[in-house]
């Protein structure tokens, strides 16, 4: 954790009503915690955006595995890359199915490039890449 | 503006040292400011999602003026839905193309929808619907 | 326009039925033209986040007029910027309110950092940068 | 899979070369399959704005262990809503912190509001819903 600072922050009383109203409906009990969130998300989206910062990343894929040799395929391109795939959980949808989570680390380049590769082989049907933090200093 | 409350807020060190650092670089002065600006972008956000809260809006479409009968849709099908349009705003970007921003006002839902139909006008080559407030209440 | 290239594309029966729904319920009545919405839309997608594109843009903004000095502080942000802030459209919302859409031009880059300036300013309550294309080969 | 129908699609040359130029640095080899990936992931985002729509979703936590009583209250949330919880995965990321990913299926109001009271637990530091298809006529 490190130190903590109590910093004052001025607000309009109504927009504070209707803010404490907001976290209120998503479970906040504690207003400081809803405006660190904030600052982390707003934080991690400027770093997403630079190609050479560190991030961790998790890739969802569905996909068929009907089609031919696609397993083998993604299994592949994942070990060609293994420096930056930590782990993958798979979940079996439905007898066509399949739903695989990959945790990704690196540079957010090299991290995007392998997502636009998985997301491209034929068969993978949808997919989205998150990119959050690697924790440190946040 | 009505009545300010002041409250206390608990961030780690760190934590507040980088959104100084990223506040600052988007030009704030003030850290209350830039809370109330985090504060209001998740409130608009959670109201554009329900069809039924009144927004304000802009559309921007960009559009080849080339395209028969193009300009004359594009004004019929504002026509159609007048009382939500307040204005609109013309460049001509080159030879070919024009830009026009039209600010629309009324139930979320409803905005959606007139945005759907000028978006899928043959001709208009790309778009983007920007859900604001009405100021009320922020 | 220019030439016209007539491909053929492979799609599961099913999932071409949904998105002949999904279409017709968006106001499309060309397949094609969907397909080139939905094409044109990763380009610009791509081409707005490298700083460098020339790029064409609207900024929305929503203002409390009653700030002081606010109404001066964002004419000489914009004047700053005139080169690259091509016109702006006011609407008065409200006794309060402002509305002020400006359309941009440059590269993403700097279009960015004129947006970020201006929605930094105390006062203005929300806003929105929307890129697009300036026309250009789309 | 299904049958398959093969369309024509016209698309005007420079476009069709960009798009070709896109979808090669993203590692499509297949044109057919980049417009069948654009076409789910429109049908998917709609899906995902209705709540009562059938979703699977993967929610990544990125969280601070050493919150007193954190992993204790996450796990509970979790055993609160295990019908609609698949599978976890765990990432020991650093000294401090963990990453978990949760495998969620139901209706996409349901997964929101779980994804709410997760990512509102003080300790969470940061996190994403992603929501994906339950793979059925996609």
């Amino acid at each position: 954790m490190g130190r903590l600072s109590r910093i004052g922050v001025a607000i309009d009383s109504d927009l504070l009503r209707k803010f404490d109203a907001l976290i209120h409906r998503r479970g906040y009990t504690n207003r400081s915690e809803a405006f660190r969130d904030l600052i982390r998300s707003e934080l991690i989206g400027e770093t997403a955006q630079s190609p050479e910062s560190p991030v961790v990343a998790t890739l969802t894929l569905v996909y068929d595995h009907h089609v031919r040799m696609l397993a083998d395929k993604l299994t592949d391109l994942q070990h060609e890359h293994y420096p930056n795939i930590l782990s993958t959980l798979h979940v079996h949808l439905d007898p066509d199915h399949c739903l695989e989570v990959l945790v990704l680390k690196g540079k957010a380049g090299a991290v995007r490039k392998i997502a636009d590769r998985l997301l491209a082989t034929k068969g993978v049907k949808h997919g989205r890449l998150t990119i959050t933090t690697t924790g440190e200093g946040l």
